[in-house]
């Protein structure tokens, strides 16, 4: 291959280049991964209606979210032990979105330091993942709050780790070479480091932590209208729809569908869904069926592990370029504009 | 394989050690096999709605089947013939079930005789094929009755054997050296035993079951509604909703597709049901559609097969380890509080 | 393989037997083979609901067609030049469908003559293809009635041949050894002889048939509720729902999502049905959505390639076990009581 | 292979004979090729529901388009570059398109100039690419008009060009020994001459095309009904519903479900469409769902590359007998009396 032209070509190339146990890691989900796959093909399951002779220019790809500009509505969602992919780490990946004008998810298990990503001036949200420790737990929000994070990303969908059969047959750990600054921990399997998570916040911590943050809090790994209602009443600013890329509930509801529930029961709220995005029509989809914005995972950990920042910034153009492509041939000016009439169902 | 991390894993390992005729008898179905795949297929058919935040702990797989409390409600499916998949035979199964806290049931094709099954203490119920000799059958039951047997499940959907080709094809018989003590017989065929066993025991004769066992009765092999209302009428104190794991009829409607129909019948009724479960999110979902437990056989034939006694308790500890974590993903804090508001069908 | 043990085993063996030509003759349909696939396909979507503990003994498969009983409702279909299936030709089928007690429809196209087959004893329809000279047509009609054939089963959707890919690739000709004494001919390629019979067949001509014929007749091919009230309205005295076993208008809809559409118009009529059916359940499913009848044609064929009448026999009698089996497995007394209430589609 | 029997054969023959680069333009379509897969998918979706015994001879597959005679409804779409494909290019398919009695639309990307279509005498309409030199938009205009053109196609859905992922790869580029007349260039990637033409054509250059041109002026690239009212309201005299097969928006609805739509909106307006269509009986069934005729794209250009004019004279011979057929066989004395009521859908 000369060089990748799609997310398929991303993931081979990264494939050849990663050790087996992390490509694993990257790629796989919970058990058969039945969800990991209806992730997808829950795009597959909706059609686009184009639009013709609108004059459509170059559309604009640009999107608001929680009051912040970015380029185009795809953000680098927490993707965890970025220097196992590529030796820049968060670093690359934080000065590919940077250069790329979005918005990086920092997340709790990160391989680099928030001060050293927050250095690079990229964009950022920092995911957090309520240490059983609890004094660390607030210690990260204030340090993410002084280092000028703009949203805390409090995943809810993980109290305990999911059972990932890839990381089980290949044993998978973490380079001992590499720590996890916001929780000083290194040389442990991925459901090891989830062990030292809470497996109890609920909605009540949720609610303290939206009244005491200082920054807006999202949270992420909604799949449920009642969820959505009740994240409401607990006075977050966002959620995330997302079964953590079909990494948790094997079986569990896909992404796309999720959203459509979601945004049924929340027309106003800051709703923001990950999961399955492999192309531009996929981003598209999402936001016409009610999506601020899309989170976009293994990609950009493919890209990274490709070609470090310089990969990250190759696929955010790519992508960029792709979703102005799409607009523009579906007759959209801009991707706000997008509604459930630029879809069908067949 | 280093060990077994799933069933497709116990299967694979089963195929390698058994002789290919006793593998071909506990893996296959009728005719063309179409209610066998149909029986997992339908698990794919309706999908998770994980709930968050709920600080669900170490979530309760407890259950209580028929005034029985047993640790998961995962059942031991009857199996016959359990000493052609292992020399530990229905012991080894016994001693597993019983370690770990699940009720066995004992098929009336059992090659170890009752009163060894009883002397190791486990939870027992006893399966019924009602014999042609009339006499033989009401010896049966006396005999469950006074061996702590604690319940009658006769099967009603083998009034003649299934049409099992793989049987036909690799022509296998039950080893000469086994013998099926309730019945006294040995060297046969599968189909062969069947023969044995009346083709004409009608509603009435369950009624008087029902009235005479001085056991509670349970009906295995219903489909339908009606049936299941006919059972209530019969007076009998449960029934197992079961295409006999795609062995009888094929072409049937699939085990979870039937329990949606016999649970609506029966909102308050004693409804269990088999076929197709290969994983906790398939327990999860048939829970969730109404079934108070489930019984599981092949599964556990394949892990008696790899390890004896100790295969069977493995496979009881995976399971349950994996159904308390898909509640505490899910969000539910135990297996007794599902309802259909935990699925959805796309 | 020792010996065939279902129909895919016939099809096999039949296909080593035979001159490749012959074989792609039998087992090819129309064009892309879209029908011939979704009539086997259509069988699939309709699911068994298996009543228990009804005592069904030994069911009965026994019906009565047009007046005239058979030992089950599965009639030889009026399959061309089955001498090129075997020597015996109709000879052997109609041996092996006396020995069995059905119907054989003797075919225009037949290698064996109306007398011969008639001499025999099997009971006997005969198929009509309208020959272009009328007189020949009335001839063949009164020969049928004077030999004791029971009806006219004359084919309407054959006006001109359809597309057979797999000939028009082989360039198979009926040997020229064989003869189909009914039209004279010998030596010509399948659509070749088609172009002999009349293109312009009409419902006046039916009416008129029907008026004249001092037979019963069905006419086989019909596929829309309009054509099956309009032959009410013709006098005919029965129906096949038919699309020509997939080999004529290739896309046409499956033969037995058109016999629900046909009973829905006509509750009253004999409606006989053919296409897709590859064993017992597929004729207990065809019964249950109301055909009076089954023709079964590929599957006999297949069965006379492979041993003549005793292979034919022997495909009878199985298929007639199996659909005891199934309706015994299935609860039903006899295959006429089935209605719809023993099916669901999920 | 003999010779071709269908269209896979001609795809399979003109890939043997094609360069790689060209035979990928012809048979790519955008991104994943999901729409080009589901534009053939999408005639699947439909059966035909056949009439019998209606004395149909050889029925007529004449249809009139814009007032114009042709043999048969299925014209040749604009597809560019034909010299690429064989050495006749325009020239062989216009002679093919001439012989068979059909229609020619000639590409604004012909490897052949109009004036040279023109000599031919073969029926024929000009497509138009709007070019950015305004002057030249309009001279070609006016030359389509002196050169006999029946009708301005004027592509809507190309403002620019999809994302052709094998062209990508192949870096394809015309042959320098190759011009574009109508647009004097040459030796450029397919992408590159469409960077000519204008991105920004709106409905009011329509209407003014439309008032202005003194031929009448169809729309090509029409997906939606709002899109279709538009065209109505701006005054043009038919519309093709089409996704430029799916070569241009990936993800978008297939052109047989957007007729179905387009035909509801407007029941008079003159309606073809374009996409998937591989064999009579797809003819059959975009005619019964509302077109007035089909345009054929690649099927036209694979017979070209495998025979040139007689490729393309046979190909249309043979879909012609074809669509008589099937005609034949489902009852219908003309193509244009098809409506609705021939098809079902399962």
């Amino acid at each position: 291959m000369d060089e990748p032209v799609n997310v398929a070509d991303y993931e081979e190339l990264a494939r050849a280049r990663l050790d087996p146990g992390a490509y694993g890691y990257y790629v796989g989900g919970a058990n058969d991964e039945l969800t990991l796959r209806d992730n997808v093909e829950a795009y597959r399951r909706w059609q686009l209606r184009p639009r013709v002779l609108r004059d459509v220019g170059s559309p604009s790809t640009a999107a608001t979210v929680l009051g912040e500009e970015v380029a185009l509505p795809v953000l680098v969602a927490p993707v965890a032990y970025q220097r196992a992919a590529h030796p820049q780490g968060e670093l690359g990946m934080a000065e590919g979105a940077r250069a790329a004008g979005t918005i990086m998810c920092l997340s709790t298990f990160a391989t680099t330091s928030p001060a050293d990503v927050a250095a690079t001036g990229v964009k950022r949200w920092f995911q957090l993942y309520v240490p059983r420790n609890e004094e660390l737990g607030r210690e990260l929000c204030r340090q993410a709050a002084e280092l000028g994070f703009g949203a805390l990303v409090v995943t809810v969908d993980l109290p305990v780790s999911g059972r990932r059969e890839r990381d089980h047959r290949s044993g998978w750990t973490l380079p001992a070479r590499l720590e996890i600054p916001s929780v000083g921990l290194r040389g442990l399997k991925p459901h090891e480091f989830v062990r030292e998570m809470s497996p109890s916040v609920t909605w009540d911590d949720v609610g303290s932590f939206a009244a005491e943050a200082g920054l807006p809090v999202i949270l992420k790994g909604i799949l449920t209208a009642e969820d959505a209602l009740r994240a409401r009443e607990a006075g977050v600013d966002g959620i995330v729809v997302s079964n953590h890329g079909g990494r948790q509930v094997d079986g569990a509801v896909a992404s796309l569908d999720a959203l459509v529930e979601v945004r049924d029961a929340l027309p106003e709220a800051v709703v923001l869904m990950d999961g399955g995005i492999r192309c531009a029509a996929d981003v598209v989809k999402a936001m016409a069926l009610g999506a601020d914005a899309v989170l976009l995972g293994r990609p950009y950990a493919y890209a990274l592990a490709v070609g470090g920042q310089r990969g990250v910034e190759e696929l955010i153009q790519n992508l960029m370029a792709e979703i102005d492509l799409t607009l523009a041939l579906a007759g959209g000016h801009s991707i706000r504009e997008l509604d459930r009439s630029w879809l069908t169902r067949v």
